[in-house]
C-alpha cells in the first residue's frame, strides 16, 4: 500500500495486549512511521468519534490499522472518512433522518481491520455505529466507501476474550444471521433509488447474503457454546471468528432489522447496568446482549412473512421440526432461542437489565428513527407493535 | 462509469438473439456510442484472441460489454488487457510455462459481463482460457486485474439455451465445485510467493471458497437435470445460472485441478467430434464435457487426501453414505458421478468422443504444462498416474 505514516487505532484495554503489540512490532520491523490512538470508547459516541477525527486530522495519515472490536473498527472508519473530507459537517454523512445521509464521493485512505472480538463483522461492512448523545439513540454512517480495505481474521487474537464477551459478541453474529436471512427480500424494497449511488448499503435479503447468513448460523449452532465455555477451544473460537466475518458479509449486504433497530435505544437509554467482564467506567449494555434480548419476540412477530425460513433456522439451532406446522414457525423459533439463551445464562429479559414497563414509550421513541434497519423488517410495524415487542421482551423464561 | 464509446462483444449466434438486442437497445436509449464485435470463436484460440485485440486497439474504447458464454467473456477480458497494455507481447501475460506469466500492473477499462450460459462463471473470475494452436493445448491468462467490473446474471438470457449446452455447461459448474472443494488447502500450497502481487489467482481450497463450492453443488444436485430436460423451467434455469456464478466465486479464488488440467488436451486434440446442439464450423468437444468425462477417475485418485469431503459431495449428489466406509469414499463418489452422467445421456467416456489408448501419450503431454491447475490437486501426479487416469476414463459405464 506504500504507507509511510500509519495511524494504529485501538482501545485502552487492548493497547496492553498481544494483538496490538504484534502490529507495532510489524510496523517497526518494516520501518513504517506510526502513531497510536488508544482512546477509542467501547460503544462509541458522537463525541468519542469526534475526538478520534480530530486526532487523525492532525496526523495526516496515509493508512489506518484498527485493532479491536466493532467500537474500534467503527471509530477508525469514521476517522478515515472525515479526515478525507475535512470540510464536512459531522452530521453530513450520518444516516437520515438524524443526519443528512449524504453519499460519500471522496476517496478514503486504506484501512486494515483486525478484529479481536467475534461478533460485529465490522471488518467486512461499510457501517459505523455510535451513540448520538443529544438524542440518546444509536445511529451510524453507512456507505460502501468506508468498508475496510482488508480484514485480518486471526483466531489467535480471540483467545484473550473473557467468556461474557464471547457470548455477547456471538449473539450479535446470531442476530446478524437471523435478521439478514429474514429481512425484506431485495426485490420488495421500495421506492427504487433514482441513481445507483443513492442505493442504501443494506439491500434486503438476497441469494448471495442468504448463503452467508445460513452458513454463519450453522457455525453459531455448532460452536458458540463451546467457545464461551472453554477459552482454550481454538477450533470453536476460530470458527466463531470466521462466523463473525461471514455473517458480516451477509448482513453488510442484506441488512438487519428489528432486533438491531430496537437494540439502539436499549443500549442508548442504559441506566446503571454494567455487564460482567467489561472493563469500562460507564454503565453499559453490550451490543450483542441488547440485540438478542428481543429476538424471541421479534421472530414471533415476523414469522408469518417467511415461516419456512423461520422453521429452517430453528432447525439449524437444534429444534426438531419434522412434525412442525407452518403457523407455529414463530413460536418454535422463539422457544429455540429462549432455550439457547437460557443455556448460556443470559439475563432474563429487559427487566433484568433495568427496564420496566414505564420505559417502553422511550424505547419505542428511540426505535422510530432507526428507519434504515426497521424498514427492512419483512413486516411493517406500528408504534403499538413496537410497544408490544418491548413488553414481550421484558421477561424471557 | 461515464462510458462514451463502448465495445459490445459477442459471437455470431448470439448477435441475432434477444440478450444482445437488449444491450444494444439500452446503449441507444442512453445515447452511448458503441461498436459490435461478433467474431468471437466458441472455444477461442490465440489467433481469435488476437483478432479481437486488434479490433479493440483500433476502437479506443472506454468500456466493454461482453454478452455470451465463457468464450466471449474470456475474449473480452484478453482484449481489454492488451488494449490497455499496447506494447506487451501476447505471451507476456499468458500463464507460465507456456507464456511469461507477468503480473498485470496497468489499469484496465470497465468490463460488464452478461453470461448467457450457466457454467463458466467467467463473469466472476480473473481467468481467460484459449487454445494455443501451436502446441495444441489450452492455456490462459490469470490475474485479478482482468476480472469483470460487473456481472449481470439475468436468468431470462438462459431460456434460449439448447439442452446439450445446458448439460455441458452444468458439468462445468459440477467440476468447478468438486475440484475447488477438494483442491489442495491454501495453507499447504508452496512455495510462498515473495510478494503479494505474485500470488497466483488460484489460492487453494479455503473456508471462503468452500462455502461457494458446497452451495453450488447443492444447486447442481437439485436443479441440473430439471434445467436440461425442460427449457421452460425458469426456476431450474435461474438456479443453475446463479450456481454458475457461485461456483465461479469459489473456484476463481481456490482454483480447479485435475479434471480441468486434463480437459485442456482433451479439447485441444479433438479430431472429428462435433457436439450436438453446438452451431460451429469446426470439430469441438465442449469444455464442460471435456472436464466431466475424467471426473470419476480423478476423484477415485484424489479421495485418499480428503475422504470426508469426497463422501460429503457424494451425499449431496444423492448417494446414501450412512454406512459408507472412509476407504470407499473415492469409488462411492465415482459411482455417484457415473450414475449422474448416465442419467443425462453423456457419451460413454473418452472412447466415445474419438480417443483411443494410442492417444494417451499425447493427452498426458498436453496435461503436463497445465501446472497452474494440476499443482492444486491434493495429490501429486506422475506421468504414469496421468496415463492411468486417461485410461480409466476411456469408458465410464
Amino acid at each position: 500500500m506504500g504507507a509511510k505514516n500509519v495511524c494504529l487505532m485501538t482501545d485502552k484495554n487492548l493497547s496492553q495486549l498481544p494483538p496490538v503489540q504484534m502490529v507495532m512490532d510489524s510496523l517497526v520491523k518494516n520501518g513504517i512511521n506510526f502513531k497510536v490512538y488508544d482512546n477509542v470508547r467501547v460503544e462509541p459516541t458522537d463525541r468519542s468519534f469526534m475526538e478520534a477525527i480530530e486526532f487523525v486530522k492532525r496526523g495526516a495519515f496515509d493508512a489506518y490499522v484498527a485493532v479491536g472490536g466493532g467500537s474500534t473498527m467503527d471509530t477508525c472508519k469514521a476517522a478515515n472518512l472525515y479526515a478525507s473530507s475535512p470540510h464536512s459537517d459531522f452530521l453530513d454523512y450520518v444516516n437520515a433522518p438524524i443526519g443528512k445521509g449524504k453519499p460519500v464521493s471522496v476517496p478514503l485512505k486504506p484501512l486494515i481491520a483486525v478484529p479481536t472480538t467475534s461478533g460485529t463483522g465490522s471488518e467486512t461492512t461499510g457501517v459505523a455505529i455510535f451513540d448520538y448523545e443529544h438524542l440518546k439513540v444509536k445511529t451510524g454512517i453507512a456507505s460502501r466507501a468506508i468498508k475496510p480495505t482488508l480484514g485480518l481474521i486471526d483466531p489467535m487474537h480471540t483467545l484473550h476474550m473473557p467468556d461474557q464477551v464471547v457470548a455477547n459478541s456471538g449473539f450479535d453474529v446470531l442476530c446478524h444471521a437471523l435478521e439478514s436471512y429474514t429481512a425484506l427480500p431485495y426485490h420488495m424494497r421500495s421506492p427504487c433509488p433514482s441513481n445507483p449511488i443513492t442505493r442504501p448499503a443494506y439491500q434486503g435479503s438476497n441469494p448471495i447474503s442468504d448463503i452467508w447468513a445460513v452458513h454463519a448460523l450453522r457455525i453459531v449452532a455448532k460452536y458458540l457454546k463451546r467457545a464461551v465455555r472453554n477459552p482454550d477451544d481454538l477450533e470453536a473460537r476460530s470458527n466463531m471468528h470466521l462466523a463473525s466475518a461471514f455473517a458480516g458479509i451477509g448482513f453488510g449486504n442484506a441488512g438487519v432489522h428489528l432486533c438491531h433497530g430496537m437494540s439502539y435505544p436499549i443500549s442508548g437509554l442504559v441506566k446503571t447496568y454494567k455487564a460482567k467482564d467489561y472493563n469500562v467506567d460507564h454503565p453499559l449494555v453490550p451490543h450483542g446482549l441488547s440485540v438478542v434480548l428481543t429476538s424471541p419476540a421479534v421472530f414471533t412477530f415476523t414469522a408469518q412473512m417467511s415461516p419456512e425460513r423461520h422453521l429452517e433456522t430453528a432447525e439449524i439451532l437444534g429444534a426438531d421440526t419434522r412434525t412442525a406446522r407452518i403457523p407455529d414457525a414463530g413460536p418454535i423459533l422463539a422457544d429455540t432461542l429462549r432455550k439457547f439463551l437460557f443455556d448460556l445464562d443470559v439475563d432474563d429479559g429487559l427487566a433484568a437489565i433495568g427496564y420496566s414497563r414505564a420505559d417502553i414509550p422511550a424505547l419505542v421513541k428511540g426505535t422510530l428513527p432507526q428507519e434504515r434497519v426497521t424498514k427492512l423488517a419483512p413486516r411493517p410495524q406500528s408504534e403499538e407493535d413496537l410497544s408490544d415487542l418491548f413488553e414481550a421482551s421484558m421477561k424471557l423464561y
